[in-house]
C-alpha cells in the first residue's frame, strides 16, 4: 500500500468468509452439501438496503476488487480503478459486494479447499460448476446480507456473464444490469483456446490427474503455457504493437532460443507470476464455465426468450480492439435485448487495448460508466 | 492415391536427394561444412530453361507439393490443388521445383539427420536458419539444376517471405514473385503465439533439451500443444463457427474433462497427428525463422529501400478473414512496392476460410492465380 492514499482509494479492506450449510444443488447433477464464500464490501449498506452493487468477478478474479489487504500489498484489487470514493462505483454512495465464485481458489469452497468434514482436499473432485450455479450461490449469499435487490450488479467478460443470467434467473433482484466486454455464449475459436489451455495443464506430468497437491507438486508448465496464452488473447494485436513491437530484449539478434524479443519477455514473466497465485485445477474450471455459459440453451437457443424474463435495465459496454469478446458479440446482446423490448443503452468505446480495456480507466469508458451509476444513485436517493 | 487418377493430378512423383559440399555460410555466424536438400520436380524443363518454377514451403510444409509418393498414399502433396496439368501452376507448361528446406525434418539437413561424417544426429545443434539462408541455398540449388533464373516463385505464407527475399537478394533470378498470405515481417503477436508453442515443447520434460531422439523419447505433449495452437491460427474464427459451432460431440453436455465440443475433438486429432509426422526441434526452428524475417531489417528498417532492389513482377494475395497474416500485412507489402515503383498486382480474395484459405481451390484465388501464371506461361513461349 503506498504511504501516502490517494483520495479516491477504498484504502485498507479486509477478506471475509461466509459459512453455508444448506446443500447447493449444481447444474451438473451433484451437490454442495456445504461451502464457504469469501467476499469483501466496501461502503455502507443504506437503511432500506436499496444501495448494493454486486461486482462478479472473471476468470482470474477474485472478491478483491479494491483497495490493499495489508500495508505490504504493492498492488490495490483487481478493479480498482472504477471502485472507490468518487470513482464511476462510488463507495460515498453505493455498499459494493464483490464474493469469489465457488470453485476458483481464493478463500471460496474449491478445488484447494478441504471437502466439508474431511481432512481431504477437493482437487479434480470438485464439481464442474456453471455460470448458473454461480448466480444461485450468489442469490442464497444475498439474502444472507439481507438485501432483497441489487440495483446494480456489474461486470466484465466472465463476469458480464453473471450479470446477464441474473438478469434471466432473478429478474425480480437486479435493477440495473452492467454487462461489459462480455459475449451470450462463447464461440468455436473461443472455446478453442480454452481447450489448448487445458491441455496444457492436464498434459504436465506434474498435474497427476488433478491430484497434484497429494504428491506435492504443481503443474507449472501447463499453467503458465495456459496464462501466456491467455495474456495474447487479452491484448489486442496493436496493444502488443504499441507495447512491444518487436523490440529486441537485448538490443541485437542472438539467433538462439532464450528470449530475443520483449514480448516475449513479458509472455514469460506473466505466466511466471501466476503460478505463483492460482490454482490449476480452479483454472481448469473456470474456462469450463466460460465454455457452458449458453442462457439461450434452455430457450431453445433462443436469445431473445431468455432475456424476455428480464425487468433491468442494462448498459452494455465494448471495446473496438477486443477480440477475444469482440463489439459484434455485444451487439448481439444488445440486439436480443431490443428484440425482447428492455432498455438497454450501449457504449463502443474506442479503445486500443483489446479485452483487458475493460479493466483499464479509459475516459470515455469512466465517464460513460459514472453517469451510469450517478443515475442509479439518484435513483436511490428519490 | 486413388485408383482412378483425375487428369489434372501428377500422378506418382518421387522426392530426390542433393548433396552440397561447398560450406553455406549462415546469417546466425555459423556454417555448414556439408548439407543435403530433399526436392521434388514436376514437368518437364524446357530448352532454354526458362520455365522453371520455384515453389517456397511454409511453417510445416516439405518437398512434396503435388501428386503422390505411392500408391498407398491417401492424400496428394500439400499444394496439389494449385499445381498439376492443367491447374493453376500449370506442369504441362512449367517445369515446378519444390524444395524441403534446411533445419526441416523431410529429408533435406535438418535436426532429425545426421551430422557431416558423423553418426550423432544434428537435434539441438543444427544452427538457426533465417530466410535469407534458406533462398541463399535455394540459389545454389537453382545453378545445380542448370537454371539461371527462375521464371516465377511462388509461395504462401512463410512461403510469400521466401518469395519476397529472393526478389530482394537475387533481382536478376527472379521474374515473377507470387506472395501469397504473407507479411513483410511478424507482429508482437505473431510472435507470441510462437514462444507459447515453443514454450509447450521445450518445457516438455520429454525434451530433454533437445536430445529426445538420444533418450527414445519424443515431446508428443508439447508438439501437440504447439500444433493445436498453430491450427487456431489458421482458421478464422468465422470458419471455425462454419466447421463446429458449438456443436456437442456426443449431442449432450457431459459436465466433465472429456471432449464436449466437436472444436475439442478435432484440435486434439489435429495435435496428435503431427506428432508422428513432424519433428520437434524443426518446429522450433520454423518458428525462429518466421520470428527472424525482416528483409527491411538490413535497409535501416525501410521496407521501401530493401524492395528497390527487387526488378520482379509482383502478384501478392490475401484473404478476407486471414488473421494470423490480414490483408492489411499484404497491403503493407504493396504499399512498399508502389513507393519502390514496382510492377505489382493486388488481389484480396473473399474467403471464410483464415489462413489456411491460400492452400484451398477458392474459384476467385484459382482463377487470378491461373490467369496471372498463364501470361507467365506466354511471355516464356514468345
Amino acid at each position: 500500500m503506498p504511504e501516502t492514499l490517494p483520495p479516491d482509494s477504498i484504502g485498507l479492506v479486509s477478506t471475509q468468509l461466509m459459512h453455508f450449510a444448506e446443500p447447493l444443488q449444481l447444474e451438473c447433477g451433484k451437490t454442495l452439501a456445504k461451502y464457504d464464500i469469501a467476499y469483501e464490501t466496501y461502503g455502507e449498506l443504506n437503511a432500506d438496503a436499496s444501495n448494493a452493487v454486486l461486482i462478479c468477478h472473471a476468470l482470474s478474479g477474485d472478491q478483491h476488487a479494491a483497495g490493499y489487504n495489508s500495508m505490504e500489498d504493492r498492488k490495490p484489487g483487481w478493479w480498482d480503478s472504477s471502485i472507490g470514493p468518487g470513482k464511476p462505483i462510488d463507495t460515498d454512495k453505493f455498499f459494493v459486494v464483490c464474493i469469489n465464485n465457488i470453485g476458483s481458489c481464493k478463500g471460496s469452497s474449491g478445488p484447494n479447499t478441504k471437502k466439508p468434514d474431511s481432512e481431504q482436499y477437493w482437487g479434480p473432485d470438485f464439481p464442474i460448476v456453471t455460470v448458473k450455479d454461480w448466480v444461485n450461490s450468489q442469490y442464497r449469499f444475498m439474502l444472507a446480507l439481507n438485501i432483497q435487490r441489487w440495483c446494480a450488479i456489474i461486470g466484465g467478460s466472465l463476469g458480464g456473464m453473471q450479470v446477464m443470467q441474473w438478469s434471466i434467473d432473478y429478474p425480480d433482484c437486479i435493477k440495473h444490469a452492467v454487462v461489459i466486454a462480455a459475449a451470450p455464449k462463447l464461440s468455436a475459436q473461443n472455446i478453442a483456446f480454452n481447450e489448448v489451455a487445458r491441455q496444457a495443464i492436464q498434459s504436465d506430468p506434474d498435474f497427476h490427474n488433478g491430484h497434484y497437491m497429494d504428491h506435492d507438486s504443481i503443474p507449472k508448465r501447463g499453467l503458465m503455457l495456459a496464462r501466456m496464452l491467455g495474456h495474447i488473447t487479452y491484448l489486442s494485436d496493436d496493444a502488443m504493437r504499441d507495447k512491444f513491437g518487436r523490440d529486441l530484449r537485448e538490443g541485437k539478434l542472438n539467433f538462439g532460443f532464450d528470449v530475443e524479443f520483449q514480448v516475449e519477455s513479458y509472455l514469460r514473466y506473466q505466466g511466471k507470476s501466476f503460478v505463483d497465485r492460482f490454482d490449476a485445477n480452479s483454472y481448469l474450471l473456470m474456462t469450463k464455465v466460460l465454455d457452458y455459459f449458453d442462457p439461450a440453451r434452455d430457450y431453445d437457443d433462443d436469445l431473445v426468450a431468455a432475456l424476455s424474463k428480464a425487468s433491468a435495465q442494462f448498459m452494455v459496454i465494448s471495446f473496438t480492439s477486443d477480440w477475444r469478446f469482440a463489439p459484434e458479440r455485444s451487439r448481439e446482446i444488445v440486439k436480443a435485448l431490443l428484440d425482447a423490448r428492455k432498455q438497454v443503452s450501449y457504449v463502443e468505446v474506442e479503445a486500443n487495448q483489446g479485452h483487458d480495456a475493460f479493466l483499464i480507466p479509459i475516459p470515455h469508458y469512466m465517464n460513460v460508466f459514472r453517469n451510469y451509476m450517478d443515475n442509479i444513485a439518484q435513483e436511490i436517493a428519490c
